[in-house]
């Protein structure tokens, strides 16, 4: 069995000194001036615009992060050649020795999840990340089809067990048998994770929980032990690092903390268009600084 | 406000005498032999042929469907060229006057989601559809951009009440103040229906209502009762005809009826092979006659 993606991604903060992950969520109407496509450029000319600046977030982060994570939507919004270019952005990555985290909160019954793994777990898909993020709505056997791809390739998932979003608390939220519901998530990722943990002290299917409710995220820490937390909501949406600390266990391990606004656009506040990159770099390091700060205090 | 989806989809039904809808879920390695690529050929040559495949489906079944459902899955796990593939399937289906629904069961919060509606839903797109399957799970700011757009557009949303898969009972049926937590969930489809229904009998809002749990339609259609259902379990997934009856209303409407393997493999049982699409015509046909019968009894 090759080696789990989480036992990696956790080898990577130590030896980085980082546990930040910038994601990409390019916006066509939002690139630095010196990449900005003519005004009636054709979707082509638009989506390569969009592919080069990722690649240049890739490069102004490499150092400072340990993953990106491409949020598929934005590229999937510019049609098939978005799609060209989330693919070139994931190779881009990975060539540059970062892990990547696909953004994609696919979910679907057995056959059909099957096809969402191979388009994205599957070794040499146009699609291949290290890790993808899963809507576990459906139930187990939606997630299975996940588990074995990961078990067999040394992937990972992230299931979305409590969102950062305001209705994240519509569903996840309701109260059943004396827990939220995001707690019988919880306790199912746990389960499907020992599955296929083994030895290792990290299980390969981690959990989305949002920084904005640190009381939460105390309590699922303590639920999933082995379970890598991917949170989202730093920066940009608004969570704090108070909010973070609760994240990470007693070793300052065990999670990895998202931005993408914040990083990806801190050129906007930048004086000079050309150096838009630096502002970049300098944005991702001020965060992970910070995130060191919080997680070995 | 352009008309509504699910007020068009209503009135194929009753125009061509049909409830049926016919999931387009293409795999490489099950392909006629007068479609099957050469062993080794490449992705695009791949990509290629199942893009004749689905062509030929919707030449076969465009008189007894009312529309399609392309499930985006089997497409992404071709790459960049299978969803070109799915572009060009939508597309044509379209041009020969089916509906279209898009199974891509996305959700993500806010403006990912918009990024999402802006892929599917905006005319013009690349994957344009008439209507999208939405996973509910981030709650009610996740579900608003689609509402929008589909709202501005004319198109329509099916969001994912109650799964027809075994594990759809892990969360979906989790009780909660008394009910089934799917039970919340089809009261929110009502609630962001009726945002946007106007004087319309039929919200743009749908539901996806698996077939396989009769005593749970039959509840759902009452609470719902603008709602279309999307049903999915026809055939191979194992439903049958008395399960289905409860989705439709009094007057044998609101519900479409989706069968994907039993319609599109159908020529894996017939002799010719050059004749496959008179197999799928044929099973399409049958599953019309059967619907109709249930619906107008």
């Amino acid at each position: 069995m090759p080696e789990n993606f989480a036992v990696r991604l956790m080898a990577a903060c130590e030896r980085k000194r980082s546990a930040c992950v910038v994601g990409l969520d390019p916006r066509p109407e939002l690139l630095p001036a010196p990449l900005t496509p003519p005004t009636g450029a054709d979707r082509a000319a638009v989506a390569d615009a969009v592919g080069r600046f990722c690649a240049g977030i890739i490069d102004a982060v490499a150092e400072q992060a340990v993953a990106v994570k491409p949020q598929i939507a934005f590229f999937e919004a510019l049609g098939v050649r978005g799609l060209e270019a989330y693919a070139g952005a994931v190779r881009y990555a990975r060539e540059k020795g970062l892990l990547v985290i696909g953004d994609a909160k696919r979910g679907d019954i057995g056959s059909t999840a099957r096809a969402y793994a191979d388009a994205h777990l599957r070794p040499g898909a146009d699609f291949e990340v290290d890790a993808l993020t899963v809507n576990p709505w459906l139930g187990t056997d939606s997630v299975e089809p996940f588990l074995e791809a990961a078990a067999a390739t040394g992937k990972g998932l992230f299931v979305l067990v409590k969102t950062s979003n305001p209705s994240g608390a519509d569903f996840q939220d309701l109260e059943s048998g004396g827990q939220p519901v995001h707690e019988h998530v919880a306790a199912r990722v746990t389960e499907w994770g020992e599955r296929v943990r083994g030895a290792e002290p990290w299980s390969p299917v981690g959990a989305v929980v949002g920084a904005t409710y640190p009381g939460t995220a105390r309590r699922l820490r303590a639920l999933m032990p082995r379970t890598v937390f991917l949170v989202p909501g730093y920066g940009a949406q608004g969570g704090t690092a108070e909010d973070i600390r609760v994240c990470f266990n007693r070793e300052g391990q065990g999670a990895v903390v998202n931005a993408s606004r914040s990083i990806i656009f801190a050129w906007r506040e930048a004086s000079d268009p050309d150096a838009w990159q630096d502002a970049v770099a300098e944005a991702a390091g001020k965060m992970r600084t910070e995130i060191e700060e919080i997680r070995r205090p």
